[in-house]
């Protein structure tokens, strides 16, 4: 294991505080580090592993597509990437369709372009600019750096984009809308800023504003989408007909995919847009095993009682430790806890691995869980377990 | 296969203009249709599949890994990152430190923000203007589409980051640099600018200038990279020292995956930078045998004999042609031929489909080849044929 770290040091930079752990197998909600120690795992690689690790269905499709083909480009069709888009629009409810990219930053971008190319009128730039949230997290790259509406984030690397406006909160994005604005960008549960949802009438609301005003809604789900929170989008959570929707992390089941989709059907045409990668063999076979397992889940009541039994056991060890957090929020499978304080919290995070249970922290002081969407009961019995002696031993 | 364009046609944003072409399955430098046509691939999925279709090592590292686990996040450390991160800088010579992401685009939005982040003095922006060549192309993020020296690509997603600056060609570089001036970012071998090497004493020149002005030499070797023009690195075969290199395409054998490398190795701090999916144990796996396969062709000599087969087959093409085509281009297995005009050169592209051999467009009027690196003399042989019949029958 030093090896590893000692490599990891000498190689990659530095971009990353890594805990001192390498983990080396994992199934469902289970993880192994290079020492033997085992672990129950509350994050899911920050929401990806959505149907747990090393899923034997998953797996079978990705190996059985390798064995055929992994990637062509996007100069002929792709029958799983065609097939995945299907899933994902039938699942959405919404007349949409797709573009696969390989990241939540890419599909946020795909979501800008096009609200961008929507604002264009005959090749002139009209309505350009975009409001997000404060506290948002829209991703890595130079433009969702900057739409990400958290103004520590926006150090060393301009000049950035001009046309991103920040909102308070979500009722104060109204006031903001001018007649330069082309589109709204939010996240319907905040991950990166606390595991928060935004009020659901407020947001319904809004949603109605905008469309009066001919400016679109773009919903980030990179986080919320693909059942995190107990339908497939937070969108139908909300009961919203967003125009835009991007997708990302727990899609592929750990395979790198982004999607964006819209319901303006046409907003590109041949060359406006494109990915080597994306909507390749691979990852959009691993889309379409990920999806089914999900959608079946769901149909069958899986993901339900295995949501509601989270959240049960969530609101026992929240009710035992009131001294320690202060209140219990999130939707479905995207949950957390707030603590009483930042330092609390960093020993909570630390103590839980130390006592067998992987936790994140999200904003300055939420305790945030993301399992599988497929933990068992005894894999939540367990972590919690954990997470109980990790927060008495504070 | 009708089902599939139909698909893709009501599920899918029409960015592509794609051919109607469904590939189902492959085997080295050969490919399948759904309708059982047999072609041989000179694309590899725009120089991904660097070792082949179903290349036999890689899909097992990768089968083999995914029965262990897929993804974690980069909180850990995650073991096939670090050893891809010192497989690659081993093998480029260069002291450097990785950062791994998802594509070309994502590596070459981490290029700018090291670029970027250099040339920041004290929180401010001193130096933030990055020169990029004419005709060249660095991704589709806003930001790398910026980067872009083709106007055309500048429309609809505005506004732009200011600071990128566009040099005519290698020479018009120096007259460029100002004391605004953080980086110059190059492909060596312009991909989509016409497969154009450019002038090796040129680039050492300006390499040597942009030295001693401070300024950073970021060359972007998403298609170039992993042995595409014979060497680990086209910066190797210039015989240059870029301060950070991009790689992407062929690194993962078709698992998306793009690396930003440096020799600026504290340039980031934790938190500077990131990604979800980006240096995975999937996607690094992959890239390891990827490195491992090339690594060993390389040094038994096998990759060279495969780069003088292919080339000598390209160049009694070529003569035999003279008719049709004006100029032979490129270096190694990244490499084409100037076509009289583009109107030729479509009917070539479509011809070729026809009689069963799979070539690439570059620029207006260049006909590419990137076949993979594994391609057997039986393969080239096959593919010529096929494409002697394509020009035979114009």
């Amino acid at each position: 294991m030093n090896n590893i770290i000692d490599l990891d040091k000498k190689y990659v930079l530095p971009t990353y505080a890594r805990a001192d752990v390498e983990f080396v197998s994992g199934d469902n909600a289970r993880l192994v580090d290079a020492n033997g120690k085992k672990y129950i795992d509350f994050a899911s690689g920050i929401a990806v592993v959505s149907v747990g690790h090393a899923n034997k269905r998953v797996n079978d499709a990705i190996c059985k597509q390798l064995s055929n083909i992994t990637h062509t480009s996007n100069l002929y069709y792709i029958a799983p990437q065609a097939r995945a888009a299907q899933k994902i629009v039938e699942a959405s409810g919404y007349d949409m369709k797709c573009f696969f990219g390989n990241s939540g930053a890419e599909a946020n971008e795909g979501a800008i372009k096009i609200a961008r190319k929507f604002g264009e009128k005959d090749g002139e730039i009209k309505r350009y600019k975009v409001i997000t949230l404060q506290h948002s997290f829209h991703g890595r790259t130079i433009t969702t750096v900057k739409a990400t509406g958290q103004a520590y984030m926006h150090n060393y690397f301009g000049p950035y984009p001009d046309g991103f406006v920040y909102a308070e909160n979500i009722e104060h994005v109204e006031s903001l809308v001018d007649a330069h604005t082309c589109a709204v960008m939010i996240e319907l549960v905040q991950g990166e800023g606390g595991v928060q949802p935004l009020d659901k009438e407020a947001v319904q609301k809004l949603a109605k504003f905008l469309k009066s005003k001919d400016v679109l809604l773009i919903v980030d789900e990179v986080q919320t989408g693909v059942y995190r929170t107990g339908k497939f989008l937070a969108s139908n959570y909300y009961d919203i007909e967003p125009d835009v929707v991007t997708l990302a992390k727990g899609l592929g089941g750990g395979v790198p995919i982004g999607v964006v989709m819209t319901t303006l059907k046409d907003i590109f045409s041949a060359g406006d847009h494109g990915s080597t990668f994306g909507g390749n063999f691979l990852s959009t076979a691993a889309a379409c095993e990920v999806v089914d397992i999900l959608n079946e889940m769901n149909e069958s009541g899986e993901l339900q009682k295995n949501i509601e039994y989270f959240d049960s056991e969530l609101e026992k060890f929240y009710n035992a430790h009131k001294d320690i957090f202060t209140s219990k929020v999130g939707i479905g499978m995207m949950c957390g806890l707030r603590v009483k304080d930042g330092e609390t919290l960093a020993k909570i995070i630390s103590n839980a691995r130390e006592e067998g249970v992987i936790v994140l922290r999200a904003g300055k002081d939420t305790l945030r869980l993301l399992p599988a969407l497929t933990i068992t009961k005894k894999e939540v019995d367990e972590g919690f377990k954990s997470l109980n002696s990790a927060v008495t031993s504070l």
